[in-house]
């Protein structure tokens, strides 16, 4: 049996899982491995709360040096959040030949290239499954399961807060803010819940995913963010008479001319399996050229499923399996990959609604300018008016970004339209139903 | 550029796709793993057949020993069917110092300790990612990404042709028959469908999982194996108005006093994310204590899909990150892992249908033979009676095996009962809905 002793930087809700996992599973993974791990040293500004967990002759420090500078001690779990701090830690730890598994997505989505040009200067290596969607193993499925595969798209639920909050906002008609709160109680929204409701978290997640299946290097301007705060009852409505759930979706997919990536919500057919995520699970789709269609669902946050994740590269990281793979594989090192494309220049389908005048020709009017701007329409539905207002629905082809937006500019200036067109975006990556 | 010149045994479908596929994506993997993986040797009996493919420089043989005795080749992909032939090419590659990759999961259902041993004795390896659910990356998952987590339940659909037959009587309410000769037609069932409609198909992949997620060694005698040729649209009929969707699923659940494994038809509520899971498409979900449940979907079977596993297969291979795994992880050698429990104690929900004579007392003598028998109601209902008899329906809470088929004894004996009662199960591992 060989031991494996570990370090552990930040004892808060993942590293509180982590050791609370390792603990209750070590026979477990010792029978199934090979390997008895256990964490030599915890470091942590708080040593003072108790966690409920009786951490036995493990060492509690406030001096994370004290787990850099331990000879006896190959794998750190850098737990820390945020971006500075963190990356000093994760800095110092590979120049002290420590091999690094982490959850913190931020830090590697700002500083993912730097850290991992020092971690091979240093033949050093740095694991990240626990940074994007938790319990779902989506870094080593992209990586390993389907590794031999040419990527065509990478889309899904990535943010559990934003989900939670748009199913309670379809499954109860619950307005906005109070979905927000309910997260709140629930423990699934932070008391500010920007990060997770504006998009940057999925955007944080997306530019790592685009790291494995891409290999791109791209940073938070590459992507076009927008958050799910815009959001109305009226638009999930809509959208459920024509057959589509609002989600959140990141999606990043290889055309032709480049890479598109973007946060946003996005309409999808009721029967997709995305449509039914519901809470605060996450689930991630995959096209490739090779396995076609894949779909991993799961977890995307919490203690444990987070720490199922690093304890996985603990394990993958003590074995000698992930050093080779971090070698040759060309993370967040740009050889030739694909170049992002101006999110103008990207590809939807649209749903819009406009609220007009109930007066003669303002469909022939609307279609018109649609028609001028390369937009063929789908579908249209007109509803009976109340009043002298009219409520006209549309979904298009797919089209071009900027021709969209050129079109509602246009359609805003016309005297007869009341509202400006809301609009949300459906995706043109179909997935495949066999049967 | 690390050059990999691979050997590959068997020029069928799956060997048609690995080659194709790694033609095609030669340049992808080169530039995302660093190796230039190329076949330099095919064997097959049959030489002669036009794939539809240039092969270009890659020799063609019909003698397998040429792969086997050519030094240059260290890695093999083994896709020959069958049992006893595909042993012997086995045997002789891995004490010729070959590491295979296969897609054979009969094979290794019915030989695997035996080959396991041979490889570890011989320092070589078996890789078998294609031998279960296709393109879904099922094995490394529960090898690699849940890893460190302690199984509890791994449950799916696992058979396209049965699930492909199964959704084509769900939704289109076709009989049995002619749900099996479209599958047929579009080449979805074989000519005989045995192996896939019986159950064996779906109970060899179930070993495959359970030696990887519970570490158990178990043959096709230690499963409980129902096909689907016994289920027609009444049961599929009821089970919808009760809100339930039939699936044939495999089983494997870790209970307190061991393994349950089974194949049969199973109610899954609508709502269940395999309860979606349509045509050929697989699915497989996990169950473990850090994180929780998870869903993996994709296409389980066909030339592409099957090939995306054997590729992944030969880059872990190649790049030296399988090796540990193999000789760490103890597949196919029991240590202390459960034991599989005997049928009759086995745990379920029933769901079940009798049909008998409208007569005063029926409901009160059927219910307490249930009750006798350890069993209680979750629900009953009883439809207005055509002409003389009553069609009464029960769904159960959950009881043994044993149990519950005692009860069907006693109830068919009763001179009310017309029609011996038909029942389907229903599993009590339900998957946390959150929101």
């Amino acid at each position: 049996m060989k031991q494996v002793k570990i370090g552990l930087i930040g004892f808060g809700t993942v590293g509180t899982g982590v050791v609370h996992g390792l603990q209750v599973n070590r026979k477990h993974i010792a029978d199934t491995t090979g390997f008895d791990i256990t964490i030599k040293t915890i470091a942590d500004i708080d040593i003072k709360t108790d966690r409920g967990l009786d951490i036995g002759s493990t060492a509690l420090t406030q001096d994370y040096h004290d787990i850099a500078n331990d000879s006896e001690i190959e794998i750190v779990a850098q737990l820390v959040g945020g971006i500075d701090t963190a990356n000093d830690i994760m800095m110092y730890l590979l120049k002290h030949g420590k091999k690094i598994v982490t959850a913190n997505k931020a830090l590697l989505a700002y500083k993912g290239p730097e850290l991992f040009m020092t971690a091979r200067q240093y033949k050093s290596s740095i694991a990240f499954e626990a940074s994007t969607a938790g319990g779902i193993p989506i870094i080593s499925v992209l990586r390993d399961g389907l590794g031999g595969n040419s990527i065509h798209s990478i889309y899904g639920i990535v943010n559990g807060t934003s989900n939670y909050i748009l199913s309670q906002m379809t499954e109860y008609n619950y307005p906005y803010e109070k979905a927000l709160n309910e997260a709140r109680k629930k423990g699934y929204a932070e008391e500010d819940p920007s990060l997770d409701v504006n998009g940057d978290d999925a955007a944080h997640k997306l530019i790592l995913l685009t790291a494995i299946g891409f290999r791109s290097v791209v940073s938070m301007d590459d992507i076009h963010i927008e958050g799910i705060t815009k959001i109305n009852q009226t638009d999930i409505n809509f959208a459920r008479e024509l057959g589509y759930t609002v989600k959140s979706l990141a999606v990043g997919i290889l055309r032709e001319n480049g890479l598109e990536l973007r946060i946003h919500p996005t309409l999808l057919p009721r029967e997709h399996p995305l449509a039914s995520v519901k809470g605060v699970f996450n689930a991630v789709c995959v096209r490739d050229n090779l396995a076609g269609e894949t779909m991993f669902y799961g977890k995307g946050a919490g203690s444990y499923p987070t720490a199922s994740a690093v304890i996985a590269d603990i394990i993958e990281t003590a074995s000698g399996s992930y050093g080779p793979k971090f070698a040759n594989l060309c993370y967040f090192s740009d050889n030739g990959s694909p170049s992002v494309i101006p999110f103008s220049e990207t590809i939807s389908k649209f749903y819009t609604r406009i609220t007009a005048k109930d007066i003669p020709g303002v469909v022939a009017r609307i279609t018109s300018i649609f028609s001028d701007n390369n937009i063929s329409i789908a579908s249209m539905i007109q509803k009976e008016s109340t009043g002298s207002e009219a409520g006209i629905e549309f979904m298009t082809h797919k089209c071009r970004e900027a021709d969209f937006q050129n079109a509602v500019q246009e359609i805003k200036k016309l005297d007869f339209v009341i509202d400006p067109p809301a609009f949300i975006r459906a995706l043109d990556v179909g997935f495949e139903s066999v049967g």
